[in-house]
């Protein structure tokens, strides 16, 4: 197997490293040469040995019938899909962590795969190195999977995390996470959700063999939480993550979102921290089963694309064992999320606003406390819990919410 | 793909139903008819639509070419064994969830499966319903896996649970055990960590690739735990589990145990309540990743096989990629655990055990408390902890400890 990476990043670096360093006891377990032989990048490239497989010419891939895999870690949506197409069509086996092409151009790319005959494999586009698509897709095919929560970005949990238990504020927490490495300079995508969003896509359409347009997917980033939010979390013996969920409804019907929800202490989601990142699903058949590791980085998720490549190595392309995502001809089957009962907690960010929570008649009927603060009277109405859907909470705190004047902490279900 | 199913016990059974309910599915995701074509027990079956396939006869079975696969979920060494070398000889699959077969007999069976050009598979036999067996293997091929703790013995784990959480005492937790059908009228192989200790053999096996005699793993049980112990564990932030480990130590000398140890709180471990399992492990590219969910029962159980019948469809035989297990010439690669360190936590049965540990000058110099008891006052020597090899343990307390006078709770490392 002849392999070339495209994008000499974090990841595929990593890629090189391992592919390099285990040349030999990969051989040894597939049976033939695991061989690394360009890597393709716009920059330069100087450190031995990658030096010499370098080019900037993606002809030097493209036009050589030796190369039978591309192992794409550029990211995005640009070059990636370019070359993606590119390779499929020529029937290299495609290998990727990229999850934004995934969860948008994912239809046509394992179609194009399938068309060719080729593995087109996206192991670590999710969970980073946390063995996750596959034991879904092939351990637990026996079964109908019809919930799933996960924390899916390494990022957001890291900044939780430390809002948690060191009391650090957004800010800090997140600049913090900058100068370690765990964020980028531009934080939008972690922070407002839009990772894990492409994630749970991309898991979605996995168990449903259907096709979710990310865009679609409630989303909601952890930007607007402040530290009292965390202490009053913790005051009901919660803490806050970003989850990612998938249901399938009684109606048939999917709800797919993603949104910070308090986690009692003692549930398997609140004992993840930092960069870590967990799967919790449920089958028809094996009941609960999670999935728990290191979300991103670089060896771990080249682990993952590894992984994913010793796979083209030992399993030839069959047409019935390819995956193909559908596009629903019907409408599709998405719950109105805005219409969901959700379980709140309302945390008023000023007085005025403490106060018109107190006297909203509406608001108060809807009081009903099943999770009751240790330290519950300094929250007059935080601390409380209420019962309300999206609908409501946009009719009675959608402006107050929006101008962030109240948070909304959603218990998970 | 033709399969029989050999023991129609709690596994056969729920293999038998999925394989009929979800008949549909599993041919539209394999390309193929998965057809269960015969059941072989002892006992008369009379249940529709089992009842027309069962056979008492194994002519039924191995004088039928036609079939592919045989699933054999009888247990133990016995008939299985037989099945099993027969099966393979003819060049059928075998899927198993027979533990005590592998751990005992996985040398032979995976090279007789290696030369008639078959798949001998046994997801099942550790983690119950868990994805585990094939993540390791496949997922994770490119790691060198270098430490690994589980809960792998849902009884056990249940029996402490409820020890914990229930403050019941270990008799009356077992008792209830047996009545909710988690334990067996006979519970020796469970609360003595002999079922645990085949699993972490098989998980040892399938790591290093060297067949590792369960037979010389240390290996202690849960039944001398009392209430007492489980307060105390408590006490200094901990819970009780049954820990399953494999550690390749720096001199490449391989330590494997079974052994109840403190956990604290905030440790993934100690968040697996009941018949769950969980499996951690850290390989050098993915650092930790862990696998969570039931470790037994009847359908989760029967999950694991359907998914190993269905990677027998859709993966050919390889012989690059097919596992072995080399019984290692030169002596097996053993750390003597009696020579390690551990930190353990001392609590004497008795007035005149207590006085004992006390007075003894050995063990005094010994004591180097990092972990205090809340209510230290109450555990005069229990609640110090103390850094004591295994020989020391033995050497101050072997008498007592067979004689149940002190109870040595190791620290998880």
């Amino acid at each position: 197997m002849n392999i070339a990476v495209v994008g000499f990043g974090v990841v595929g670096k990593g890629v090189c490293r391992i592919l390099v360093n285990e040349a030999v006891r990969l051989e040894r377990q597939t049976g033939q040469p695991v061989s690394l032989k360009r890597i393709l990048d716009i920059q330069d490239i100087t450190e031995e040995p990658y030096a010499t497989l370098a080019s900037k010419n993606a002809e030097d891939i493209f036009a050589d019938p030796s190369i039978d895999l591309v192992c794409e870690t550029i990211g995005g949506c640009g070059a990636a899909l370019t070359f993606t197409r590119q390779a499929l069509s020529q029937g290299k086996h495609v290998v990727t962590s990229n999850k934004e092409l995934v969860a948008t151009h994912g239809v046509e790319l394992l179609q194009l795969a399938y068309d060719n005959g080729v593995h087109y494999y996206y192991e670590a586009a999710v969970g980073g190195g946390i063995p996750l698509i596959k034991p879904i897709r092939e351990c637990l095919a026996a079964n109908k999977i019809d919930r799933l929560d996960g924390i899916i970005n390494g990022t957001t949990n890291y900044i939780l995390s430390e809002m948690e238990h060191a009391g650090l504020d957004f800010e800090t927490a997140l600049r913090q996470a900058q100068a370690l490495g765990f964020a980028e300079r531009n934080p939008t995508a972690d922070v407002d959700g839009i990772d894990a969003c492409r994630k749970i896509a991309i898991l979605t359409n996995l168990i449903t063999g259907e096709y979710i347009d990310p865009d679609r997917i409630l989303t909601e980033g952890i930007s607007g939480l402040t530290r009292e939010d965390a202490s009053l979390a913790e005051a009901v013996g919660c803490v806050i993550k970003l989850v990612a969920s998938f249901r399938v409804q009684p109606d048939g019907s999917l709800a797919v979102s993603v949104a910070p929800r308090l986690i009692p202490q003692a549930h398997l989601l609140a004992s993840v921290h930092g960069v870590y990142n967990l799967v919790l699903l449920h089958g028809d058949y094996v009941n609960e089963v999670a999935f728990y590791g290191p979300g991103a980085g670089s060896l771990p998720t080249a682990s993952a694309i590894v992984g994913d490549i010793l796979a083209c190595c030992t399993t030839p392309f069959s047409a019935a064992a390819a995956e193909r995502w559908q596009v629903a001809d019907r409408q599709v089957r998405f719950a109105d999320l805005k219409q969901q009962q959700v379980k709140a907690i309302l945390n008023p960010r000023d007085q005025e606003t403490a106060e018109f929570l107190r006297s909203e008649t509406s608001l108060k009927s809807l009081r009903a406390g099943s999770i009751t603060g240790s330290n519950g009277q300094s929250y007059v109405v935080a601390g409380e819990s209420a019962f309300l859907s999206e609908a409501e909470l946009a009719a009675y705190l959608g402006d107050r919410m929006a101008k962030k004047q109240v948070c909304a902490l959603r218990i998970v279900d």
